[in-house]
Parts: structure tokens; C-alpha cells; sequence
């Protein structure tokens, strides 16, 4: 690494997941072509999100990536929010399409269009399916590897039920899920909540989100999940018989996590190294150097080799016996990835039958007899998950500040903080303020409760509100 | 189900692929929605693959869905195959584009212009990565689903190597385990080989495929798997320093298994009532119906219940016990899905301590002591996995017929046969026969030696070819 992460937040950025090998630019300007190892970080987290998702009852399918035009229209303020940042296809071969053609920004309106025809009865209710995909956004500003980029993956969960109750328990539902995959797979912590209606999602009833903040004081989006309420079923016609035999509209949610993820998985926790990775999402857990000299390099080599095969039984784990690169080389690569637990073995550790353990978050070094080695590696890689968590969150705590007026609201952004103040709900005034500061309201919490005025209009405060930057 | 097989069986598939709730049309012409139950079976493929993919060295990567026009042009022959049916994309919002962009039919441009960039010298060989994906192909005929549809879901490998041996090798391991894939979870058998230089893949050195018979006497594709030799290499600038430090062009693959496969599973086991499905690849390979009468129902519902909790253990099973429906109409159901095991279970069953297992193949039904159920089921399910392959079997071996001239040959494929003649190799006559009677030569097997003269022109016969029809 060249540039150090409190110099350059930004240039740092690049450099680690660069360096890293997570990720690089695409041949198609605003694209990104995922590398394997930025890919095996994805992968953990589909396999832990849709293990949670199966066992609640959610089902996986695959809608059409190419909407037709007009479908997309169906929902006014969803194709408000869309349409302008939406590819269109016109030809096929050298044939002009007789309808333009979208690729998916996001699917409700492709997917509501066949619930239409599968739901007849509160019987087919719950419908509960999630999607693995991509989808495109064309991006005017600057690319920003996983951030902000004109095609990202994610999973996108669209459900329909009999009542409105019953969707305000699935979008919460999720909420918490996420929160589980955000707290304890990726080591991120957030503050939820719902978010005011400038910022809600095209053609919700109401958005909730998680939101982490990076180190530069932006806050950074981890999921959401979204009340439709009868909006798009009204659009698309999705009615069943309830069990009174009565014609209902439907209630939807939708709700999605993304490869964004990944990005603030480095923005937390990456280091003037490079990254950091919390050992549950990590692809390589430990990786395996042997310290070798000319005379006894066979012998070195071979305990490594039986100390992987011992451990690759239980944990992701790289032997790097590569020739032709030095020991401080490879410390250093693994390093840059972001391996959490580095195990160096030489003749002399072989003859005290040790290894020594190095921590990727601290650097601390310590020995640890061979004989327990699988133990002391599942109790480091624990200890690891839970104190960068514990870091982290005592970031975001040091970091959520309370203003009175608008002063101190303004300073607090400057100071790249998170800003608590008392709300009074007032779209134009949440207008005015991001104008004034850049700053837009990232959620409501769920569980604050105002007690006195507006700390800017000075009318009475209806809501907690939390104001930042964000990405 | 209303259409037999035996009668019309391009309608009976449709049928039995909607009615088993494997994929709808979707609102996108030519498009489909693959649901739930279907993509239940892709997951379970996908599974399999993936982890003998990744057994072998192969890593897991993503690349843009949209491609540069002007990078599909790199490759001469490869934009001939692919520009007539490539989407095109032209604006972006109510923007023009600068550079029309394509949506990808396949993927080796946009890789490979990446792959130009990180392959410096043989320590980057061999680049072993894979992409699980869609790939969009503009298809004018008619929709047929899983079939033919202007989106499917497949896996497209892309290796990089040293050395022509090296790629020989990795295209021939990954037709072999296609073949695993194919033969072992499938229960499909297929004749494996080359392909002609006039079905090749567009831009390969060679090809070769695994091909299927269908009952309707058409052969289906069920996975190729390309050597390209350096035509792309030299067209994207893929160089390397060898370990003589001397610049060389790699050598590559590309090789891919699509969701057609799911197409094929249903027409090849398929039978009057539905869907066979082999169990290993079965989303459910067991389904509990409860047979209760009024007196006796919350007994048999509670026994019911403790079975499927037991064999949830082992086995993906279902327990069916909803309400208002007769085990009839179950029967009917879960026939028609595919469900390899029906076990039912009533009043007198439980009093005698057994239960009846119904085979789906066969539709043999035998009694099941309690005590030994989960080991009777496992028995069960592996024998039906095998005799469906034989069955499966039999039909193909019965259906690959000799022809000594063009008469015998034409008449052969006439009556749906796959026909096996002594070849001379020569395009044109290829052209002919495919004109004369709409066969193409699938494969030409690899261990096959010709022994007299081209049963069409005459001349020395070069190799064994083998024509059919196809999907």
C-alpha cells in the first residue's frame, strides 16, 4: 500500500480493494469485473443469508433481467424514481425492436405482472421468493468500485401477503436478518430504522434501512426493506379471494442487500496494510507461511503440508509454499487480503513443536503449542470477530452526536458525525437542510421518542431523526 | 394432465413443464420466469457442479452483463456467430449512448480483454475461473421453455494455460465431469465427442459436446466444452513470459452447462402424468400424504408429523397436510411434480407399524415396516436413480442405428433415430445431408475408428460421425 487510509480516505479506497484483488474495472466504462476473491466474500454471505432466508420459508426463482418499457411505467412514482437512470435496449440483431426494452433496475414491476396471474386466494399466501441477481443502474458520476458502479449483484426478496399487518412483520422480519448478516457475518455495526418519505423508496408505503457509517463520516446503506402496501398491487392487479370469498388487494414488501456490502467491509475495517476481514466472511481464514532456510527447508515444508491438511479440516486455510518469494513478501500479500490469522512455522518452532500465531487487526504474535492448534485458532478467529465488531461500534457510538440548533447540526456534518436531533417532519425544512449541508436524513429510529421542539423549525418534534452524509 | 406424451409431445411438455410448476412465460416476450420449483432444480445442479468445479482448482468470478460492441468484434469469427442474435443497447436515461453496448450472448470478449491485463508469465498459469450467469440471445423461432427463450441461466468456464496439452486436458476433464454431472444426477445417458468444423463453436480450435436423445428422435445439447486454441489470445493480446522467459500466447478453454438441462430431465423421465424426477437432483425426493378419515385424523396427523420430522433428517421430504383436499387429488399433485417417493400413511398403517411407499417411476407400491424406513428409503431412492439411468439407457442404445448409404441414413433419421456412419470428413456434404433430411452431425465420438468409405461421397472415411436431428 502507497497511500496511508487517514491521508486519502478515498485513494486509500482504491488502492486497498485494488491490491487486494477483490475487484477491478471493467472493459465497459462504470462496469466492474468481481475477481475471484472479492467473489468468495459474496459467496459466504448468499450462503448465510439464504440459509436464514430458506428456513423462514423463503423460496429462490429468477425473473427476466429485460423488462418491456412499459411495464415499468405501471407504478408512477416508481418509474419517476427510476426511468433516468434505466438502460434501454432498441435492437436485436439488425432488427429494430417494436418495443423498447429496460434492463432490470430493480424487478418489481416485471415480477408483480406475473404475481398477477399466480395469486387467485388467501391459500397461495404468503407468496415468499427471493432473487439472485444483478441489476443495472447507469451512473453519471464517478465510478466507485461496489459502490457505485452501472451493474452491482444482490438479492432481491419480493413477498405478498393477505394483510398489512402481516407485511409489517416480514419487512421487519428481514430488517433483523440483515442486521444478523450485517452485525455478526461482516463485524459492521448499525443504527435502523425507517427513513422519511424524501428518502423512501419509489412506490413504498414506507422504508426501513440499516445504515453503517465509514470512517470519512459518510453513512453507507447495508439494506433495506420496504412496506409496498397495496401501491403496486393496485398497479398490477395482484387481488385474491380472502376467507370470506371477498376480492382484496394484496400486501407487498420488497427488500434487498447488495455487493455494496463489500465495500463497507473494507471502508470499516481495512487498515494502511490493506484489508482486514472479520473471520466469519473471510475466504481465507488462515493462511500457513513456512519460515524456510536452504538446509532444512524439506523438513519445514513437510510439517506445514500435515499442519494444512490437519486444519483444512476445519477451517479455510492456505498453505502459501510458493518458491521463489520470501517469507516478509508473502506476510506481506496475505496482509494486504486481509487474512485474519497468519501461522508461521520454522525449524525452530518444528523443534519446540509450536507455531507462532499473528493477528491481522492487531499484529500482536503469540506461540501456541501444536498440540492445541485447532482449539486456539477457533478461539482466536472468535475473540477476532468480536472485538473488530466491538471496535467498530465504538466508532459509530464516539461518532452519533446530538444538536440543538442548526449550529451545531451544521459543525457536527462538518466533523463528520452522525447528527441526532429532535424532528418535526417537515419535508421542505429536510430539503433545505441537505442544500445547506449536504446531509440527508438516514433514518428515524424505531425506539426514540421525541420530547421536545424541532431543533430547526422550532415547531414540536414528532420524531428522533439521524442526519449524515452519505454514499 | 391432459396431452399424452406418445401424442403430441411438444404439447405435453409444455404441459407438464407449467403444470409442474417448473417456469411460466414471462410479460418479456421470448422470455421466462423460472419459479420456484424449477430453480429449485438449477440450485441443486449448480450445487453439484460447483463443488466438483471447485475440487478441481476452479474459482468463481463475475463480469459484466454488458459488453462494448466494439470488443465482440475482436474475435472475427466469434461476432459472425453471435452479432444476429446479440440485444442491443443504445441509451442510457433519455441519453444516447456514445458506444452501442451488447448485452452478452456469451462472455469470452469481456473476460478476455481482462485476462489480457492480469497474465504476465507462467506463475499466473493456468487461470482456472468460472461465472455463473445469464446470457441473453435475441431467438426469433418460437419459445419453447428452457429450451429456446431469449434468457437462460448457465455456467460459462474460462481457463487460461501454458501449453496446447495443458488446454487439451482441461477441456476433456471438464467434458468428464459434465458427464458426471450428466449421466450420475441426471440420469441422462449421452454420446460424447467432437464437434464437426461446421458446428463448432464460433471462434474455437475444436469443440466438443455431450448430445441426448429425446424421445421425439431430436438430440439436445447437454454441455461443449472448448479448446481455443490462441484465437483469442492473439485477438485480445493474451501473452505470457514462459519459463524461458520468452513471450508466448496463451492457450484457452471455455466450456458451459446451461438450464436446457432442466428441459431434458423433463422430456427424457417424463411420463402421462407429470414429471419424473431422479432423486439426487429431486427438490423433493419424498413427499408424506396422510391418508385421514374424520374419526382418526389427529392421530394420523400427529404420527405424520413425527415421520417427517425423522426423515428431514436425511432426506429433502414434504409433508402435505393441507387441509381441504383429498389424498387423491395430493396423489395427483405431487405426480405430476416429479416426487420420486409418495409415502402414505392412514390408520391402519400406523396400527401395524408400517407404511406404504409408492414409486413414481414405476408406480409400484410396497409396505415399509416403520422401524426400517429411513434405510428402506435411501435403497429406494438409489435404486429408482439407477434404473431410471438404465432405462434412459436402453432407449439410447436402441436408438443409435448403423447406415451403410444415404437411404438407409435417411430413412434412419425419419424414424428418429441417431444414425452412426463411416464419414469422410467433407463440409459439403455435411451441407447436403442437412438440407436432404435436417439432420447435423452431433459428435464425432472420440473412440470410434472408421474401418471402410463415407457412407455419402464414397471417398476413404475418415472418422465415425453421428447424425441427428436437432434441438
Amino acid at each position: 500500500m502507497t497511500i496511508r487510509k487517514g491521508e486519502d480516505f478515498s485513494e486509500w479506497y482504491n488502492e486497498a480493494v485494488l491490491k487486494a484483488d477483490l475487484v477491478d474495472f471493467a472493459s465497459t466504462k462504470g462496469f466492474m469485473f468481481i475477481k475471484p476473491y472479492g467473489y468468495a466474500i459474496w459467496e459466504n454471505i448468499q450462503k448465510a443469508l439464504d440459509g436464514r432466508l430458506k428456513e423462514m420459508g423463503h423460496k429462490n426463482a429468477y425473473a427476466p433481467a429485460v423488462i418491456p418499457e412499459k411495464l415499468l411505467s405501471k407504478e408512477a412514482e416508481h418509474v419517476k424514481g427510476f426511468a433516468p437512470e434505466c438502460f434501454y435496449i432498441t435492437h436485436s440483431g439488425n432488427r429494430k425492436l417494436h418495443e423498447k426494452l429496460v434492463l432490470r433496475p430493480t424487478s418489481e414491476t416485471i415480477i408483480y405482472e406475473s404475481y398477477a396471474k399466480w395469486v387467485r386466494s388467501w391459500r397461495d399466501l404468503p407468496l415468499l421468493l427471493n432473487y439472485w441477481n444483478s441489476v443495472f443502474r447507469a451512473e453519471i458520476k464517478m465510478t466507485k468500485l461496489f459502490l457505485r458502479t452501472c451493474e452491482f449483484l444482490w438479492q432481491e426478496g419480493h413477498t405478498v401477503h393477505e394483510t398489512g399487518e402481516k407485511a409489517d412483520k416480514e419487512v421487519m422480519d428481514i430488517l433483523g436478518i440483515y442486521r444478523w448478516l450485517v452485525e455478526e457475518w461482516l463485524a459492521i455495526p448499525v443504527v435502523a430504522g425507517r427513513k422519511s418519505e424524501n428518502e423512501k423508496f419509489a412506490g413504498a408505503l414506507y422504508t426501513t434501512a440499516l445504515e453503517a457509517l465509514m470512517p470519512d463520516g459518510r453513512a453507507l446503506q447495508m439494506g433495506t426493506s420496504h412496506n409496498l402496501g397495496t401501491n403496486f398491487s393496485k398497479a398490477f392487479g395482484i387481488t385474491f379471494l380472502d376467507r370470506e370469498e371477498k376480492k382484496q388487494y394484496a400486501w407487498q414488501t420488497s427488500w434487498g442487500v447488495s455487493t455494496r456490502m463489500i465495500g463497507a467491509l473494507v471502508m470499516v475495517h481495512g487498515d494502511d496494510k490493506g484489508l482486514v476481514l472479520p473471520p466469519k466472511i473471510a475466504p481465507v481464514q488462515s493462511v500457513i507461511v513456512p519460515i524456510v532456510f536452504e538446509k532444512e527447508k524439506e523438513g519445514v515444508l513437510e510439517e506445514a503440508r500435515k499442519l494444512h491438511a490437519k486444519l483444512a479440516k476445519r477451517f479455510r486455510v492456505e498453505l502459501d509454499d510458493r518458491e521463489g518469494y520470501t517469507a516478509g513478501w508473502k506476510f506481506n500479500h496475505w496482509e494486504l487480503k486481509g487474512v485474519p490469522v497468519r501461522i508461521e512455522i520454522g525449524p525452530k518452532d518444528i523443534k519446540n513443536k509450536q507455531v507462532v500465531f499473528a493477528r491481522r487487526d492487531t499484529g500482536e504474535k503469540v506461540q501456541i503449542k501444536m498440540e492445541n492448534i485447532e482449539n486456539e485458532l477457533d478461539k482466536l478467529l472468535e475473540k477476532m470477530q468480536k472485538d473488530m465488531f466491538a471496535r467498530a461500534k465504538r466508532f459509530l457510538n464516539e461518532n452519533i452526536v446530538t444538536a440543538k440548533n442548526f449550529e451545531e447540526c451544521r459543525k457536527a456534518i462538518e466533523n463528520r458525525k452522525i447528527v441526532r436531533v429532535e424532528w418535526g417532519n417537515d419535508p421542505k425544512a429536510e430539503e433545505e437542510i441537505k442544500e445547506k449541508t449536504g446531509a440527508t436524513i438516514r433514518i428515524i429510529p424505531f425506539d426514540e421518542k421525541p420530547s421536545g421542539k424541532c431543533f430547526y423549525t422550532g415547531k414540536k418534534a414528532e420524531v428522533i431523526a439521524y442526519f449524515a452524509k452519505a454514499y
